[in-house]
């Protein structure tokens, strides 16, 4: 079944709020998203910083140890204005240079979805009226945490929120780990494209009209957020520093390759060796991402 | 001029040592290396471990503050066995996760150049007989270093070293900053293939022939290795943790982009922080490698 | 005024809960805590994990840009049993060496209170029933969180939080930055010792009749947590890696010698940078903390 | 038997370099170091940064697998100009505030050894002729690393190096592993007093006399930098991130403990979670250093 959603209120953590709307396994919601600073589609301020979420959404049958599986179908700005920065954030850059990197200001962007480009409008630089193809992404989704808690839309953790990776496009399924009845999911902080890290503290930011599907594994039960796409399987770390990010990745997918492709424990550590890629999701929120990613090419088939 | 060079002696540190060779600038040398625990083309360990190099070879012309480009035009497998190892290394994994983790042992591969696979002899697990495509590199690599220093080619720094970066196959440039007259040039530590990380400890180490011709930049002065590849140009930062070899990789990202692109400071920052892309090299020798890439479809024309 | 307040309800998260009771400022709370796994001081289960807090409590005119002053009056463990671990946190011995660690499990202490001693009861070890002084300590308490969060008490961040930071002890005055109205101060976690770092991931832990008393500084304005003792001011930051929890503590100390001790900027960085004492509060939570300290015998008069 | 030695050559590397001196085990050395910069005690430049050191010194018997004990019995300032910095190294900062910190510059102080004390003279500060208490102590000392490297004295690893740690003061035994045959000790970079993790990227450095004495423990094999004082044993781990200087640090007490104080694993683990102390050596060099501390009073009797 096919749900339209127009959100009227918005949150700035993911948590166990009151649901705005309850689906069924198997349902399809069309929805929209305001920007991370709360601009909507008319461009209009509609809610606070940072990443205001659309939602929660009560999904029936989801218990905690289940799994949610969120189909990512369509991500398409809904307004020609972008914004992003100009500077890139100071923890990227070695200490002693951030004196000489120039002050941070926010970029404007423009958004063609016609002919599918983002130009750079503002500031005035060497690059001129520079173009890149757009490349929808959702920054800032996820369900309530474990233990009734309420966490910033501006951090990560196992159960998703702002990891700002790009590999979170149309087309890919998402997992969460499911903690709270319900599941509860949040979405927002669209970017019409973001490279990796968001290491401008922002990816060009903008409200959006978006479409998914849910799905409820019953008793499969992870810990870190997974997802998969035509050529992968991934798992998702958020943590600081990005070597700890990347062990809850690592680890994680040592887990998936030993419970659902048969693989002894040597068979999984051999795999995962020598073929992994790993990704920077973003190395700027108060928790970075690193996914770790197996080519399915290179998996047996699923048990 | 082409020099053919059959190695006798072995480093296990780049440092000031001796040449073994002088090469003039654009000369092209043909040698061998062994494998990273000093096992040559014939089997026979000639030399001990980590990494024994290759080297050094003096390359004319080159002063401290100038730039060698090596062009690594041959790199290729000149024995049938290679080895890795069969259980990955312990700090990639949580913490709590490495006592369920197998006991690290060493797996044997067969490389059938011919065919251009490796495939999995030993141990015994649900993989099988697996096979993999061969995409040979480089694992350690790089001069002699500041100060007369003398570094294990256990590790890296600005100087190159043990980074084992994938990225480094043929048809790639690599650049390093010169540190002592004539560069001193050591290579060694090839792998038949490596996934991003190394995470085994080992990619499938192997000895190799290779072919790589030097041309000496004079006046370029760079920081931490550099390089470029049909697509990419890209920088390598080699240090612990991660954060700060992307740090470091990210900073010597912004000063090519503003020396040599015709770029303002915020021209650099916009394009960079919207198209760039993280590689890692290695998470687990002493010092971790992180690669920062941009494509070159969307630099400006270089000044 | 003096309250003394029974706790029937216990929360496992720092948030913006019901206040349990309100105070005024100035008022002395009496009241009781459980033990990080919810015994309270008959011997029985009466909450869960982790860290159950006894609270929120109100304290009227506390406004967000405020500061909590809590006067550590009095932590004396109600019971004669306090637990422990045996084994050490593996993410605090290097990851090759994990693997040699034995097991973790409990270990039972026995506290008596007149002479100030607790004792070793299990494991049977080489140390036998080893004794050591009670030095008491709160290892988490806090304000309800910026934005309405509800974090784990088994986590900490600006509000406080579980810091587990041994420098908590009576005598002391806690700073808190007030996020919330009424500030919805909560408390749990006792310790009848612990060391630097809780490397066991826990002290000697033990349910606790504890009195504080309230200040409420009104237009004092801090980020982090801060403190004082007859000897030091301090300040405290959460965060991982360690070298970050230090940034952030070092960073608010700057900040408070230079508003409230007259000092220009560099009488301010050399004043830290020649006086500076860390130290490591819990270095095994989800955050870490570092603690950075100085002698008030080294300050200039408070302006 | 006791030498003078006065230096006319300073090394910037501990390496496996000539030695200048032969001495027994038992010998007493009395020498010279210049400053961090290379000057004296006449205020002569007679060596180049960083840190210069006097030596090495061979010691007979010493070999690899054996322990060299230095027992620092004299370190004191030989001249009365004394400097550091007047703002903090960026990297202990938060990213965000670098800016806000004023740009790094000398300060100069003055040395009055009779009345023991280090008087600020520039800049001009709130703080103005601040003075503190001379608390001298060996910021770069080690011994020849391992495998024939010569690593900068501007970094640490397990032969020890540019520590910066203010523990190691007069009084004090420092053990290193000893790697080339002879030892080859080195000593440099004093200071007349530093707090702790070196902020400010210098102490108050200066040049001193220098009286040690060696011992040779034969058979007594560590892996990273001891020490003992009045009151302590502790350990010393060199690296990156804090977190990793601190896993060094934790698991060499931990091998300490079961080697040489009878205790088993259990027993090890208990004492050392219940009684460490952690001191931030420096924080600011390419490598970290923490210190892991017992009390000796919580020790069983070595056996």
């Amino acid at each position: 079944m096919k749900h339209r959603f127009d959100p009227t209120v918005y949150h700035t953590t993911l948590g166990s709020h009151a649901p705005v709307l309850r689906l069924a396994d198997g349902d399809t919601l069309l929805t929209r998203t305001v920007d991370a600073r709360g601009v909507d589609y008319r461009g209009e301020q509609v809610a606070g910083a940072p990443n205001p979420q659309t939602g929660p959404f009560y999904i029936e049958e989801a218990l905690p140890g289940d799994t949610l599986a969120v189909y990512l179908e369509r991500l398409e700005p809904n307004r020609t204005h972008g914004w992003s920065n100009a500077a890139l954030m100071p923890n990227v850059m070695d200490p002693a240079y951030v004196r000489e990197a120039p002050e941070r200001m926010l970029s404007d962007w423009h958004i063609d979805l016609e002919r599918g480009t983002a130009t750079l409008i503002t500031p005035e630089t060497h690059l001129g009226r520079w173009a890149l193809p757009v490349r929808t992404m959702l920054g800032c989704f996820g369900v309530a945490p474990v233990d009734g808690q309420a966490i910033s839309a501006a951090t990560s953790g196992q159960h998703g929120g702002n990891m700002d990776y790009r590999g979170f496009r149309p087309g890919v399924v998402a997992y969460f780990p499911i903690f709270m009845e319900g599941a509860l999911f949040f979405l927002g902080d669209g970017h019409a494209l973001q490279a990796d890290g968001e290491i401008l503290g922002a990816g060009i930011d903008i409200s959006m009209d978006v479409q998914v599907t849910f799905k409820v594994l019953k008793g499969w039960s992870i810990r870190w957020p997974r997802g998969e796409d035509e050529r992968f399987i991934f798992t998702v770390g958020n943590a600081r520093p990005l070597d700890q990010a990347l062990q809850h990745a690592t680890t994680e997918m040592l887990r998936w390759l030993q419970t659902d492709y048969g693989l002894d424990a040597y068979g999984a550590h051999i795999l995962l060796g020598h073929t992994v890629v790993y990704e920077v999701g973003n190395v700027i929120d108060p928790a970075f991402t690193m996914v770790c990613k197996v080519p399915k090419e290179a998996l047996p088939a699923r048990v």
